[in-house]
Formats: C-alpha cells, structure tokens, sequence
C-alpha cells in the first residue's frame, strides 16, 4: 500500500533525467500531443485566467486548472531584470492533485517544463495555422526559450530553416551553439528585416516588460504564419498594431489574452478566435495562403495541466522522483494532534 | 554563497520538530503575536478573495498574498468525506517567495502549520473580543482542529476549563485523552446545551458541508463570545441565522467571507466589522458586557503569511529543513538549453 504522507518530487536534475532518457524531440510530440488532446476537450476543464501579484520588478503568478478529475497549478514568476543578476527570468514549479481526495499526486520543477510545454504548444498551434510545408522560420529574440522553439517547429512542423535575430548578439552565438548538430540549417542575421525574409513563420520571443516594436508592419507579408511568445503581460507586447489588424488571431483563453497578449492594443470586442475551436474542428483555422494568422501566446494553465499529467504518467514508469514527506497523515485523520504528541513521546524516549 | 536552485523544504516531520523544539504553547503565541502584528499593517497587503475549485467531494484552493517584500500562498483542500476514507479532511503546504525576484525561499507542509495558525488567530481575536478574564469555553466539534483550540486559549486567552460535545463521543474521547495532562480541566458534555453552560466562549468547530444548526439562538446567552470556525465555505454555516442578528459580528476580509462565512446567511450589505481594525484601534472591539460578539472565522491568506514566515525564521535558525533542486540554474541565465545539453554530455561521459 502506498504511504499517503509521500508525494513524488520531480528535481531539476530528475526531469532532465526523464528529458533526456525519452529524448528531447519525443518529448516536445509527446507533449504537443497532449496539449492538443487536452485542448480537444477545453469544455471540461475549469478555466479561470492566472491570479498575478504584480510588483516594480515583475510578476508571481498562479495558473490554477481542473478536469474534474485531476487538479493542476503552477507557480510562476516573470522577471525581466533577472536576467542581468544571473537568475532566470522565468521560474516555475508545478504540482497535480486528485480532485476527489483533494491529496498532491506529484510535486515538480516547472522551469524546464514551462519552456517545454511553451514551445510544444507553439508547434501545436503552427500544426493548424501555418502555411503548409513551412520550411524557414524567423526567430526574433534569442534567450532561454529560443532553442525550445527552435526544436518544437522541426520535430513537430518539420522547420527546417531557422534565421535567428536578437538585440545582443552574444545570445544568438549562444543559440547556434547549442543547436549545432540539431539538424537544422542556422542563419544569423543583423537585423529583424534579414530575419524575416523568406520566412514563412515568424517567432517573437522576446522578453522586455515594455511596449515595443519587433515587427512593423511592412516585414510582415501576406501568407505567413506569426508566433507571437513574448508578449505576456500587461504593457508587454511585440507587434505593430497594425500587423493585427491585418492577421486572423488565434488565442488560447480570450479573457486572459484581452488582458495579456498582444490583443490589449486592440478594443476589447476585437474578433478573436479560440484555438480550442480549430482543434476541435468548430472554428476554421488558415483559410487561403494569402492569410495572416497570428498565434497570440500568452501561456495558459490548460497546457500546464497537460505537461503535469505527462510528467506524472513518466514517474511512474520512470521513477525518476523523490519522495517528499509532505502530508500529515495521522492514524486515525482527526487525531492530527496525538500524531504531535507522539513525536513528542518519541523524542523523550 | 547560496545555492540559487536549493529551496529549504519543511517535511512534516521538521515541522513537528521545530514545533517541539520551541514547545507547542510558545508557537501558539508566537504565530498569534505574528498575525496580530500583520493584521495590523493590513493596509500593506496584497489581497485577494482565495481561489477555489469545487467538486462534489470537496474544494481545492489557493490562497495568495503579498506585502511588497515577501509573496506567500498555501494549497489546501477541504474534503469533509475524507475522514471516513482514513485521510485528512484538510491538507495544506505553503511556499514564500522574494517578491523582488519572484525566486521561492521556503516550501512547507502546511497541515499541521494550518492547525496552528488557525487556533492562534481564534486566539488572537478572542484577545480583542471575548470578555475579559472569561476562564470557561464551550468546544462544540472535537475533530482535528480541537485540542489546538484549547491549548491556544490556555496560552493566549488564560482559558481553564473546555466543556466538550461531539456527535461522536468517542471524538471527545481522544480530545480529552491528548489534553491529559495540558493543565486544562475538561468535561465532556452529552449535548451541546450542556457544553454551554457557564461558558464565556462558544468555539464551533465542525466539519460537515452543509447547512448545520450546532448552535440555536436559545442556547446563545447575553455577554459571551462565539469563535465560529467550521463554517467556511459556500453552503457550510454552524449557527443559527438569528444568533447573527443579535451579534456583534467581526471578520476578516468581507469579500470572503460574505461568500463563505457564516454571514452568507445574511443580507450583502449586513454591517461587520474588518478584525484588522479593532487591533489597529481604528475600530471598536467588545463595547459592554452584555454584548454577543462573532468571530466569523473563514482563515485567511495573511494568516498563512504570518506562518510561513515564522516558520521561514525558524528554519534559518535551526537548519530544520531539506533542500530542493527546484530551480532551474544555469550558469548563464538565457541558457537554459546549454544546461539540458550538459547534463546530456555528462551521461554520455
């Protein structure tokens, strides 16, 4: 019988374990899969957009979800002036609960999952909205999410081309670096105009608190696909107001991203359509080749649910987690006080 | 220097340490003079109604809150069905973080801190509320909650006699068994008339979800203080809507508690008066002593902040904690792939 005081803990170094013994690209289709799988069934899950504490520096956050059977939440935090004292950006961890009993199922780092389940969700939706037989994405911004990206849109959209661009050249060296070797043909380039051309899906993943401009208007043609991830957060977004204008926009969960995504420079009744909708096959999603589409990412709890049950299925196969001596679990469930007192008897013994 | 990807965690086990090391009274009252020192700066917190997800078995939650400096949320559930599975009806654990660079600095079980921190702020209210030198309290509901009750009004309040009642006597049994010994005198009653007679304080503290009648406006005399705790979400109340109406009724934060108190019975515009105010004298507690005042207890996320740091001091003071690769750590922030890429060549080394 299993102790009901015990949750398996998933480290950093324990989910690079499980990353690395599935394989990389097996995990970003795996995950893929089971976002869209999830997003398939959107209706049966509790969706509430994240409570974020805001502060001068950035922002913490809870993502909380439930399918009624399983309860999922992650705790993130999004700083940007991280980055310049030597921590992350972004730092998550996650934790899975049984909906009826209320008890934890499985603890877990979410930092390396978050860039995970970010990029394989990208690829998922690029899966429905890109042009057909995309081979040649631009990547504007180079920093931690970059490579995840990268890979996504070769293992599941088969990229073939990446053309990378940042505004510190050191992350786009860091970049090609590391994906040496990763199959895909790397192209640095000095400015976003280089990197945008002959693209056919355009990738901004930058991470400024601030209102800025990646993409104008003009680098943007008719037919591509747009990626649009670092836009996040309130006064944080990527794109020209006119780039929208011209795109059919595409959402994961419209009173979040109203708030968050790119869409906060737009009224809010602008038209939008749920992504969820395209995968279940009751919206359209690319129409003609002359289209705009824009993916308007802002991270919603749904693909950490997903993650969070995929990584859930890999302990038990795996049993590459430690366990954490978390729940009080008293004999007799009202006596929580004896079980002090008996620690207490321990002790003097 | 300290590691950046280590957060202390306190297993349940360290938490009965600590709590026995310093010694359970002293806890209590340390962690009453922390919430009573937070509610008192209670215009400096972050605050927001928890975020609840409820199924027929129970509710999940998440409760949040920050003072600019620290940032603090628990887990808990609430399953009153668990009890008869052999499992908690509440289980919690908690996590403060550094707002400035939204990086964990503590993960907790909370089950246990939750016994205590709840006990302590009835205390604490009670300090405020019930009539002065009251030395008899009335314990109606004798489950997990109970003996922390009465050791926190003998430590706070200087209680000496507890008058039990429980629907199950053998509840009552064990209460009186674990406080063998407390220097309180205890007597079990046969019904919940008898436990009130002679008591200065009425603690209502039970468990079941759903409208309940433990307490009826007759049994309710002129003077006394009423600590009611087991109503705490939509659909569970304990008291009869017409001992409210003779009440003088003090809460935490209305927005909460009008939806989960006893006061959902009431009109949305019923006065109460916010708790915070009395300690920081800007409001009037107990005016005369004929007066009835209600504790309208739903517990709330300052509490767990005043108990998670406590408990993060506590940990920095005794080294009673694990440490956790929860945070992902690269030596170059924006290389998070270089990290996974590493971990990978070290295998295959």
């Amino acid at each position: 019988m299993k102790s009901l005081n015990l949750v398996p803990f998933v480290s950093v170094d324990n989910m690079m374990r499980i990353v690395l013994e599935i394989g990389l690209e097996p995990v970003l289709r795996d995950l893929a899969d089971r976002i869209e799988e999830d997003f398939r069934r959107w209706e049966s899950f509790d969706k509430t957009p994240r409570v974020a504490s805001h502060s001068p520096g950035g922002v913490i956050e809870l993502m909380p979800t439930s399918d009624g059977a399983l309860y999922g939440f992650k705790y993130v935090n999004g700083h940007p002036k991280n980055m310049k004292e030597g921590l992350q950006t972004v730092t998550a961890f996650g934790l899975l609960a049984d909906v009826d009993t209320g008890y934890p199922l499985l603890l877990t780092e979410m930092t390396l999952l978050t860039a995970l389940r970010t990029a394989a969700s990208s690829a998922m939706a690029a899966r429905h909205l890109a042009p057909k037989n995309a081979k040649v994405m631009a990547m504007i911004g180079n920093g931690a999410q970059a490579e995840f990206q990268a890979l996504a849109f070769k293992a599941i959209c088969g990229i073939e081309e990446v053309r990378l661009y940042d505004i510190d050249a050191t992350a786009t060296e860091k970049c090609i670096a590391n994906l040496k070797g990763s199959g895909l043909r790397l192209v640095p380039c000095r400015n976003p105009e280089e990197a945008v051309e002959g693209a056919e899906i355009l990738t901004t993943v930058t991470a400024d608190k601030q209102y800025a401009t990646i993409l104008t208007d003009n680098m943007v043609g008719a037919g591509v696909h747009i990626n649009a991830i670092g836009g996040d957060c309130p006064g944080k977004t990527e794109l020209h107001r006119d780039i929208l204008l011209r795109s059919e926009i595409f959402v994961e969960y419209p009173p979040q991203t109203r708030v968050e995504g790119e869409i906060q420079q737009l009224a809010a009744d602008h038209p939008v359509t749920e992504l969820w909708q395209v995968i279940a096959g009751t919206a359209p999603g690319r129409r003609d080749a002359r289209q705009i589409t824009l993916f308007d990412s802002v991270g919603f709890a749904v693909e950490d649910f997903s993650a969070l049950r995929y990584i859930h299925e890999k302990v038990q196969e795996t049993g590459m987690a430690q366990m954490l001596d978390m729940i009080a679990d008293p004999d007799e469930p009202r006596d929580l006080y004896g079980m002090l007192l008996r620690a207490q008897a321990a002790r003097a013994a």
